[in-house]
């Protein structure tokens, strides 16, 4: 363990998470924070109060953020870096806040295989965690899976990202579990159940089938009483998560095997739903990934390493 | 223009809607009321309020009920008549309110083509009106669409309700454009635009894709320019609605031409959608069956008509 030398930090729309870190990457401290749609108009307040305790302790250290903070809703605007997009152009379009000793990762844009606008904000730097913590993604072809509110699937090719593709997944959950009718359980659906297991193997058996034709289920089997009411936001979650996955299979069927970049939690209801669709994943851990790409930006500003 | 013969009774779960008919379905006079989910455990004083001025008139009406009203959440609970259904399964299977001169339509269950359940209440009285308004439907195969909150693909077979799907149209509309991050928008949808008929060839173009793998489009195109908040709640329905129209195309193959059973609006936004993508479609008027369903089952009641 080093003695500290920048802050990393990952603000996204809803959280900031600060990270005092050590140049290898190493973490000190850490502290949370109101995400960026709660700190309009006083982002420099809010970071300087999180941070005042290291500062004070350990003097001025610089800073690289990253995610919605460097939006249309952030501290300041930082462009995307169009695909396909190698570590060493995202680093080098870094935009610094004002005359501080901050910097933010700016997002990756794309036109995405169905000829559609794309964007990501904050996945980015995981990403380029992720090529640190699992160097085999730095040759051939990787489909990665950064499921969330809005999942990203991303397609590298020997380390560079070269496209990807937002799947609206976390959000489409939460607006049909908290206000259709269909649902109506205040059931938690992050457990992974039988129920999670038997919507996925439904998935698969009618691969074909869209997803405004199996969402019904959800209350019909509930009527005819094959689905209790606590069970149906898992089986919710198994048909959005299930034709997801067998969707972009099929959308990237030219692409290598899956490597999905979440929390401990969300890896697992994706490894047993890859285990039922018969999909090989490997897993990577999404907050180390964030700090590490944190870290490689912070060493890439400062010429510690390259990267080609 | 006969005199009074019957009070005909659409009773949905949101709105009633009450009319006065002859016996050959003639409208004479119309009232509207709660929906079953505003009138528990008041049905029979909502219905006596709303109905007092006709029976003052002209004396004692038998009446003819379909809709969430023969629900679990109803006057009384009727049970489903499984498919294949004829018509005069289903006016036989109606059930009497307690004593008085009141018959409730069932609903229709099925196991769909995914190998699910799926239940409707109400439409199979429209259906029923519209083998009346269109007699062609009674012989050969047919695939109806009722679109709505659940949209319901319903094959028929020489006039007998073989088979049904519920697809979630409606509602999934809704929660998204109301709840979502997606559109954030108040335009109305329900105008057909540019946009809506930009989204259906989206969707044609890109037959494969998942829903979740479109719906983000709403916002990036906004973030990158190609969509205004105010065209986001057309788009969405485009993509949702120019989804199911394919969806149900690859399930019923087998089935001929497609009729839409409507309100003038929804059945022009249906119009325009198969327009883009070379579907054939035909146009019952939804309100105008109800209310022709509701006086066949009188009819069939009261044995003024038989039927095979």
């Amino acid at each position: 363990m080093g003695a500290p030398a920048f802050i990393a930090g990952d603000w996204g729309t809803t959280n900031l998470r600060l990270v005092l870190a050590d140049a290898d990457g190493t973490a000190l401290a850490t502290t949370n924070g109101p995400g960026a749609a709660q700190s309009q108009s006083r982002f420099e307040a809010v970071f300087d109060e999180l941070t005042a305790p290291w500062i004070r302790e350990h003097g001025s250290l610089p800073a690289i953020l990253c995610g919605m903070v460097g939006s249309t809703i952030g501290w300041i605007n930082v462009p995307y870096v169009p695909c396909p997009a190698p570590p060493d152009r995202i680093a080098g379009s870094m935009t610094r806040v004002n005359t501080r000793n901050i910097f933010i990762a700016p997002g990756l844009s794309c036109r995405n295989r169905f000829d559609a606008p794309d964007v990501m904000r904050g996945e980015e730097t995981q990403i380029l965690g992720a090529l640190r913590l699992a160097p085999e993604l730095q040759k051939g072809h990787h489909l990665l899976c950064l499921p969330g509110t809005h999942t990203k699937w991303v397609v590298l090719e020997d380390g560079v990202v070269k496209e990807f593709l937002t799947s609206v997944t976390g959000e489409l959950f939460a607006v049909i579990n908290d206000h259709s009718v269909l649902v109506r359980s205040d059931t938690p659906a992050g457990d992974i159940s039988e129920t999670f297991g038997t919507a996925i193997a439904h998935v698969q058996r009618f691969p074909d089938a869209a997803l405004s034709q199996l969402l019904f289920e959800c209350r019909s089997r509930q009527v005819l009483g094959e689905l209790t009411r606590e069970q149906a936001p898992a089986f919710l979650s198994g048909l959005i998560i299930g034709q997801d996955i067998l969707a972009a299979r099929r959308t990237f069927a030219d692409v290598g095997g899956i490597t999905v970049l979440a929390s401990a939690q969300l890896t697992a209801l994706y490894r047993r739903a890859c285990a039922v669709l018969n999909v090989s994943m490997n897993a990577v851990d999404g907050s180390k990934a964030s700090l590490a790409g944190l870290t490689l930006l912070h060493s890439l500003r400062t010429g510690r390493v390259n990267v080609a």
